[in-house]
């Protein structure tokens, strides 16, 4: 079953919080999703933190971060334990969601959301529609950009 | 006399462009100065190349980019001269306004829009008033932003 | 037992490498040895490049370059196939010892060579006596100099 | 006339000292010349920087660091006026050498040492030979090792 404010999202489980996001958290909000994997180099050098500037600049009533931890590779060397010591040395404070592991290497999300690898940044409008899908790096005035118009959109 | 679009600007002269811009080339955009000085480290590092993206990452359609040379101390050593070899060896492409010397150390433009040093970035909405006036470093993602909270303002 | 060439040294195993450094690799050389956990910021970011630069800026029959995982926290988290997997995504060539765990937090080596962080550099001379132990960042212009310093220094 | 120390170095000016730099500043030192314009963008963001770091990574009695303005175009854009607001704007302490002027846009020193444009690092060892000459950009840890080398070398 995937999530109900996030079309397509399935969570093995979730750190960084007490309880999955839910319509609370997140509906009407625009929501980053920052699909990682710990020993992505990518992702520790760019993804993750502009992920953290993205909940730094914006307003958390307009605006969710929430990180995606998308294993594709080394399962085995990714484990949610890892993933909990990785998540506290690097101070990342937003929800994280483990990808549902599925029948093959590319687990349920990523599946679902067509992921070719990452780090990807996924925008999510207010409405929790997909609108944006950014495979590798983007720059920083661009995603600020990208984000503040759909904070601007007029509501449905 | 100051500028019809951009009140408050006196240019002694203009550089990277045959004509000051005017209402076709301004009028109904959102306008960003970045006001600097060729020897300043901090507009070489980050101011300059800020607005760089700026251009960059915005349609032209939507927003202006101007440089503006205000210079308030070591007067001799930036002349328009040096200013010229300047924006050729940094490849900056912008119009550049000479801010207009005036009695006292402090340029016309400076003094009008209240500048207290340099680099210092300034955001005009579509109407043409001051919205915004950062003094020294200022983020990308924010700048990003917040020039696109201004593109997507509703027409007066 | 440590290691006859690195005195202090205690591998419980060793990855990149098919069999441990033994004195033809190492005998006469200078050794840079980089203590590290993979799941330290710092280690990421600074140390482990560092080390990766050393190795490409000298000659491999001056100077040999040795990775020490020396985990003393999240012992769990760090295990020798996450760490196997780290080195392949990180793209980290030299050899590294897992160094040995022991009774306390703390594994036997970084107990031995009094390391009390990472990332942590240290040299050893030709004659194999440890000469300089860094902690946190240090410039790489110092330590072009610093290694230099001993691989000319004239043989004992 | 060249310089007694530095054969080949003709000198219009000092800036940054009193007197040119003589034998008791000199002689029997590593000496590190970086060759500069004041407009070229990579002697801004590296050559200088590195320069500085030279300066500071290196003790006074082995290592001596001298800046030469070595202007080969825009000469009326870069004059000893805007050059010394310049080296106050970006807190350059080390004494710097305004080349010599020639008949064609080639200054004497550029001539003389046979230099193909800017930033170059050149480096003299204590003899007053020249023994590096790297145009563009040097890790600085090479830097670090090249120059150690010349410290360590045993007196002639």
């Amino acid at each position: 079953m995937t999530d109900p404010c996030l079309p397509g999202l399935q969570a093995a489980e979730w750190l960084n919080t007490d309880r999955p996001p839910g319509p609370d958290d997140l509906r009407g909000k625009v929501v980053a999703v920052e699909a990682f994997q710990m020993l992505c180099p990518g992702c520790v050098s760019h993804g993750l933190p502009q992920a953290q500037r993205i909940a730094q600049t914006f307003r958390r009533e307009d605006v969710a971060v929430i990180g995606l931890h998308a294993v594709f590779e080394h399962h085995a060397a990714m484990t949610p334990v890892s993933l909990a010591a990785f998540l506290h040395e690097y101070r990342i404070g937003f929800p994280v969601a483990v990808d549902q592991p599925g029948p093959a290497a590319l687990p349920l999300t990523m599946r679902n959301w067509g992921l070719e690898g990452t780090p990807t940044l996924l925008l999510f409008d207010r409405q929790g529609r997909m609108r944006a899908r950014h495979l590798g790096q983007v720059a920083d005035m661009a995603v600020g950009a990208e984000i503040m118009a759909l904070v601007m959109e007029p509501p449905a």
